[in-house]
C-alpha cells in the first residue's frame, strides 16, 4: 500500500479498488453505502423510470477536449435529461467505472467532482457503484426517477395537428465543441458569446425545470388506460432532427419543421453561414433540450411560460415524412431522414 | 449495410449499434422499448433497491473458460444475488454493452441468451440498455428490486450472540473453475460430481428463494425506526470469509466460525485435501449463497426449512476479530482478515 503518496501522483493501482471506493464515498450520502445494494424510498403511486448510458474513453469523452470535471458533468446531465424527457423526477444514479491501473486517482476524483456538481443542482444522490480494472476507462451510468403514471412522456403518442415545441436553442453545444477543437476560429465572436457556446457544450443543463411547468398546464395529460396522451416527446441529445424523426417513427406520423422558427444562438448571426447554423441545430446534438408535441393552445402557453428561447418549430402531420420548410423558398423543402443524424460503429 | 450476411459471420460493425439493438429487442418485453427510459410499476410502500456491476473481458469473464451463455447467466445471477442479499424481489435490469466492432453478433446474442435464461427463472425483464463502441467488451448491469422497508437485510445490524447461517455449500464454484482450467485433474471424481461442480461455477443460482422463507419466519424483523434488526447479512459472492468479515466490520462485532460446520460439496471428500477444501470454501467465492446472522432459535428454524445444505457455521461475538476454530484442535485457531480474500488492481 502506498496511499501516503502525494495525491497528484497517486494511481489507481497504488490504492486498489477498495482504496478508491473509500475515497469516492465522500461524494455519496453516508446512508446508502456499504451494502450489496442501495435502498431508496419511492413515493406511492409513482412509476419507476430507468435509463442507462455507457461512455468510453476516446469514443464518448477525451482529455483532449474535455476535462474530467466536464466529462462527469456531461455524463450526469445526459442521464438526467433522459429522465426529464420521460416527465420523471430523478431519485438517484449508480456509477460503474472501469479503470486502467495507471489512471490517476486525481482524474477519478475530478470526474466525480463534475458529476456531483451537476447532480447536486437537482438534489440527486449517487446511490451505488462498482469499480473494476479495465484496459480502457469506461463509465456506465444508470439513473432512475419516478413519474406519475398518467404523466409519462412517451415518443409514441404524438397526434396529427400537435405543435412541436423545443424548450431552447439548438446548435450551441456543437458550436462550442468546434471552438474547443479549433481555437483559431470564431475570431469575430465576443468573449462572452464564445464562453456561452463553450459552456453549452461542457455543462449542458438537463431540462428538469420543464416538468413542473408542464404539470401546471396539464394536471393530468394522459388517461391511465392506453389512450392518447396530450404530451409526447423526447430530448434532443442526438440532435433536433433525430428527435423529431424518432417521435414521428414511434407515433406513425409525419411532421413539418419550419427552418426559420428553430431558435439558434444569437452569436451564430455574425459568425456562421445559414447552412452551417442549420446543420449544427439539426444534427449537432447534445443540446439536451426537450422536443415536445402537444395541442397548439397548450404549446403557446408552454412557450410563453418557458420564455424567449423556447419556440414552436413545426406541426405533426399525417403520413411519415419529416419535411424541413424554408421560409424564403429559395431553398427547396428537404425531407429529413435518420441516417443523416446517426452514429455507426464502422 | 451488410445485414444479409449469414448470422454466424456477422460482426457488430456490419449492422451497427442500431441494427444490434433491434436484434436484441426480442430478449426484452415489447412495452419497455423505444423511449428515453423504461417505465416500471412498483408496489406502494416498497423501497427501491439498486445494485450495479461492471464486467470486463479478460478480467471478469473469458472465452477460454466461459461460453457467452454462461458469462451472461453469471452476470445476471450475481446482480440478482445482490438483491436477494438485501431481502429484495427483482423488478428488472438494465444492460450496458461496450463492444469492439469485430465482435460477432452471434456472440452478443448468445450472451443475451444466457442472461435471459437466468432472468426468466425469476421473471425479471430486461428493461433498458445501451450499446456503444469500445476497444474491449464490457458489460455493465444494474438490477433493481423492491423490498418492504422493514424487511431490508443489511450488513451493519449483526448482534452479539447471533448465529451465522449459510444457505448452502461453499467451495463448489471455485472447484468447478479448477476443473475447467485443468481438465486433467479430478480423475477420481464421478462424472455427475464433476458436472455438478462445473455447473455450480457456470450457472450459480441467486438465493431469491430464501426471502419468502425468511418472511415466513420473521413477518417483520425490523422496526421502521433506526433500531436493531433481527436479520443481517450479505451474499458470499466474494467468498465466505469475506462475507463474515464484511458483516463484522459493518456491525462492529467479531465472530467465531467453526471449520467443521461449513457445508462443503461431498465430492471434495475423495478429491481434495482438507486444507484445499477449506481454502476453496472460505476464499473461492462466487457460490452466491446468503450469509445471515440471526437469533439462534430463528436460525435453527431457517436451516431446517432450507434443508440439508444450509447450516449454522458460527456465532457473532463481541470484539472485532473473526476466528476460525478447528474442531480437532490439531490446527490452531486462525484469525481471518480481509486481505486474504480481496482482489487488488496490481
Amino acid at each position: 500500500m502506498m496511499s501516503n503518496l502525494p495525491t497528484e501522483h497517486l494511481q489507481v493501482q497504488d490504492i486498489g479498488e477498495q482504496g478508491l471506493l473509500e475515497r469516492l464515498q465522500r461524494f455519496c450520502p453516508p446512508d446508502v453505502i456499504g451494502d450489496d445494494a442501495a435502498v431508496l424510498v419511492t413515493e406511492s403511486e409513482q412509476s419507476l423510470v430507468v435509463t442507462t448510458d455507457m461512455l468510453v474513453d476516446g469514443v464518448h469523452f477525451s482529455d483532449v477536449t474535455t476535462s474530467p470535471e466536464d466529462a462527469g458533468w456531461r455524463a450526469a446531465a445526459a442521464n438526467l435529461s433522459d429522465l426529464a424527457a420521460m416527465g420523471a423526477f430523478p431519485l438517484g444514479i449508480t456509477i460503474g467505472l472501469g479503470l486502467p491501473g495507471d489512471v490517476s486517482v486525481q482524474w477519478v476524483e475530478r470526474l466525480y467532482q463534475g458529476m456531483t456538481e451537476c447532480l447536486q443542482k437537482y438534489n440527486v444522490p449517487i446511490v451505488g457503484g462498482d469499480i473494476v480494472r479495465s484496459p480502457i476507462t469506461t463509465l456506465a451510468i444508470t439513473a432512475f426517477g419516478q413519474a406519475t403514471a398518467n404523466f409519462i412522456i412517451r415518443r409514441s403518442t404524438a397526434q396529427v395537428g400537435d405543435a412541436i415545441v423545443v424548450t431552447g436553442i439548438h446548435g450551441a453545444s456543437r458550436a462550442g465543441l468546434e471552438l474547443l477543437l479549433h481555437p483559431e476560429i470564431g475570431q469575430n465572436l465576443k468573449t462572452d458569446e464564445k464562453a456561452a457556446l463553450i459552456t453549452a457544450h461542457q455543462r449542458p443543463k438537463p431540462r428538469l425545470d420543464v416538468i413542473p411547468i408542464l404539470k401546471e398546464i396539464f394536471p393530468s395529460p394522459c388517461s391511465l388506460l392506453p389512450a392518447p396522451c396530450l404530451i409526447s416527446g423526447m430530448d434532443s441529445s442526438d440532435g433536433l432532427a433525430d428527435a423529431v424523426l424518432q417521435i414521428c417513427r414511434a407515433s406513425k406520423v409525419g411532421a413539418i419543421l419550419e427552418q426559420s422558427k428553430i431558435p439558434l444562438p444569437s452569436a451564430f448571426n455574425n459568425w456562421l453561414s445559414p447552412e452551417r447554423s442549420l446543420h449544427y441545430a439539426l444534427y449537432g446534438g447534445e443540446d439536451f433540450e426537450l422536443v415536445l408535441c402537444l395541442p397548439l393552445q397548450a404549446a403557446l402557453t408552454l412557450v410563453q411560460k418557458l420564455g424567449a428561447s423556447a419556440a414552436i418549430v413545426g406541426t405533426i402531420t399525417p403520413g411519415s415524412t419529416v419535411i424541413l420548410q424554408h421560409e424564403n423558398k429559395k431553398i427547396p423543402d428537404q425531407v429529413l431522414n435518420l441516417s443523416q443524424g446517426f452514429q455507426h460503429f464502422n
